[in-house]
């Protein structure tokens, strides 16, 4: 025999099993987005190389896969690439139809990724991103929205999570205030290492990052605010009282918190923090105002959505002033939590809920016209193919997870019913047409 | 101002009302696949070379996309390519994961597939594919069951389509009897183009392409058979009578047509056709029992929707005697059937039903209380996320096509109510928050 066939490493098929749970995400997450007016686009797999060279940085641009026509010498340079991310393609696609586009332009996209990255458990080279965004807009309610959102979809997964919250304008305010204005990327790199490795080592880092003995001192009272959010911003609005841009940050969180609290009451859900979190540093390279990560609370496992607003991410493309905010979850990680703390649905819709199980070739014909009677009724059905054994086609039933089997032999063809079994208790009563539709439409 | 950014030839952008188009498709493909007992899988967008190489003839290789690793290097041949339709990476599917799957397995499976032809108007390098197979049984009722979903689809799309149906043992068993069994795919070529060049276009073509004279004029009353499928059929079996495979083509034909009309009345559907159709031959390189195909009445568009029963798929991967059948939508065709018959619905599911228009800060504020309430029971809702000129946040809501405005001003917080206007009608009243909600969740 051949040698059994394979896949391209870091990528993966899904079973209907997994598929049925990755709809269940997918559908989740969508349909929050429908709820508060975000639209759906999608764009191309594949975008021109110049689209995505250097909005990466240097590792990004390296981890673009190359697409090559069969009409180019291997030698030529590929001039398309597979799409890295959802926000850059996102970007162009604002740029390009700007003239179509109503702003404010609330869009959600849910489409692969690629990157040429090593695998290794829980990093695929082909992974899907649920992105929503708002642009043309600076108005904080958005940033108020968003959090609403990421609330409202981790409250019908059943996960509790934590949302911490950051603004850039704050880290650049400290940066000013320690003396190192330059140095924000460095200093932002270091202290958001500061879960994993301890203040101790980033005090290092940052020394080795070239920063003053003084900077790193008075960065330490930064480093161990803690408290309620409301202590939090108390501290730091004195720390950086003579930098502009840190408050005017310090002022945006204020605003956002406000906003998000003043409706507290009617969510009435306590499985949901929001946390100000002033060593949170990420996406610096385009972020400019909030900044977002979110964690589950209870299992191990690293950032499950993240977002944050920029100023300027058309501008890459030649339309400047347009601000926007987004959020993104991440789809991989959510399917982990969820099965690590078993909070899949018992029954996920798209199973098929009927099988009718025969005993020869009439029976199954009998069969197929109550089929389509039960599918007219919306119930998913099916016939099995072959009257073959009927310890085969109950097997093939529970394999399948069909939780009614319907079993036509002759006596129920001569008195025009079917024998039901309920798979789960082992329960048999013969029904009729009716009684059979009536009982799957509705289960007790 | 840099060049407006542009995406690959080929490929193309969906807005959001393209998108609320294309879900409409999926959605209703997808479920009657469900109602069907198809079990959803996926697989990735690459594909081993060695997968893809040689399954799609000499022109499919060509127009395979291949994939460069930022790792290799140019001159080296990419090891991985894009998927080039969904077949051969279920049969890849099939054979990988043989241990997990329950026989017969039930699959769909609704993916975009890449091949770099040169793009014309209705060809894209980037399109979707929407299939249902069941593999693993050759029982008939599998192909009436795909007949039954073929109607089912577009009756809910409500396009009046004709099936045409053949059968490849019915071809070769014609083969055979005109005394040319080797030039069965010469013969299927030439004759499949009947409808586009006439018939005798296609005797000169039979001749061109080295039949002999004696063959072509045994041909003629094959390709001018016409009446009824039964009239039909019983002239065939009588040219076919001295052929055993053809024979058996003509019983396989006989029994699906039997299944399908035996449940005729319970169906009720006048706008469908099953027409037997003996110059149909595509797919002769893998179909080897029934072939289908589907084309719109009300309009000129080629076939938008096809398949047909492969003994051998999975042969080509080291597993064979797996019998399988299937069927596959083509979106875009139907995309483009809808659009020229006017038949999207009028509202599509997920559009924004409510926005809140506000003439101040504390309007803006008392609105997202609300917008949380509606969203609490449902109803897609936006809240204009400044308030700026009412005119302003007025176009927004025409341009997005959202049906209600909720307009609130200082004398509307004062009486706790918005004043709804309807953008159909213009009309407008007060309504309290309850009010509203019933309004929105049960609209006449």
């Amino acid at each position: 025999m051949a040698q059994k066939p394979s896949i391209p490493k870091g990528t993966r098929d899904f079973s209907p099993v997994e598929m049925s749970r990755r709809n269940y995400i997918f559908d989740t997450i969508r349909s929050v987005f429908r709820l508060y007016g975000f639209r759906q686009i999608e764009t191309p797999s594949m975008e021109q190389m110049s689209t995505l060279m250097g909005k990466y940085g240097e590792e990004g641009d390296k981890l673009l896969f190359r697409i090559q026509n069969s009409g180019e010498k291997a030698k030529e340079a590929p001039e398309k690439g597979l799409r890295y991310d959802l926000t850059v393609p996102f970007a162009r696609y604002v740029v390009q139809h700007r003239e179509e586009l109503q702003f404010p332009f609330r869009r959600y996209q849910i489409q692969p990724v690629w990157r040429a990255d090593r695998p290794q458990k829980g990093r695929y080279r082909e992974f899907y991103q649920c992105d929503a965004d708002v642009v043309g807009t600076d108005s904080l309610t958005s940033e108020v929205e968003l959090i609403e959102i990421v609330e409202e979809v981790y409250r019908r997964f059943g996960i509790h999570v934590s949302l911490h919250i950051n603004n850039r304008k704050i880290l650049a305010g400290i940066a000013q205030t320690i003396g190192e204005p330059d140095k924000i990327i460095d200093i932002t790199t270091a202290i958001d290492k500061l879960d994993k490795i301890g203040i101790e080592k980033v005090n290092e880092e940052l020394l080795e990052r070239g920063l003053s003995e003084t900077a790193v001192n008075r960065l330490q009272p930064i480093l161990r605010l803690s408290g309620s959010n409301e202590d939090k911003l108390q501290a730091i609005a004195e720390v950086l009282k003579e930098s502009e841009t840190g408050m005017q940050g310090v002022a945006e969180v204020k605003e956002i918190l406000r906003l998000y609290n003043s409706n507290k009451e009617q969510r009435d859900n306590n499985s949901f923090i929001v946390e100000l979190d002033l060593t949170l540093a990420r996406g610096l390279n385009y972020y400019t105002g909030a900044i977002f990560e979110v964690k589950a609370l209870d299992v191990a496992m690293g950032s499950i959505t993240g977002g944050g607003r920029y100023d300027n991410l058309t501008g890459i493309f030649g339309m400047p002033g347009v601000s926007g905010v987004g959020i993104s979850f991440g789809a991989d990680r959510i399917y982990d939590v969820l099965a690590e703390l078993n909070l899949y649905p018992d029954t996920l819709s798209d199973t098929t809920q009927l099988l009718f199980a025969t005993f020869g070739k009439q029976e199954m014909e009998y069969a197929m016209r109550w089929a389509l009677v039960m599918r007219q009724a919306g119930i998913n059905t099916e016939v099995y193919p072959d009257p073959t054994k009927m310890k085969k086609q109950m097997s093939y039933a529970d394999a399948n997870h069909i939780p009614f089997v319907a079993i036509v032999g002759s006596t129920e063809m001569e008195n025009n019913t079917v024998m039901l079994k309920e798979m789960l208790t082992g329960e048999q009563q013969p029904l009729t047409i009716t009684e059979l539709k009536n009982k799957l439409t509705n289960p007790q």
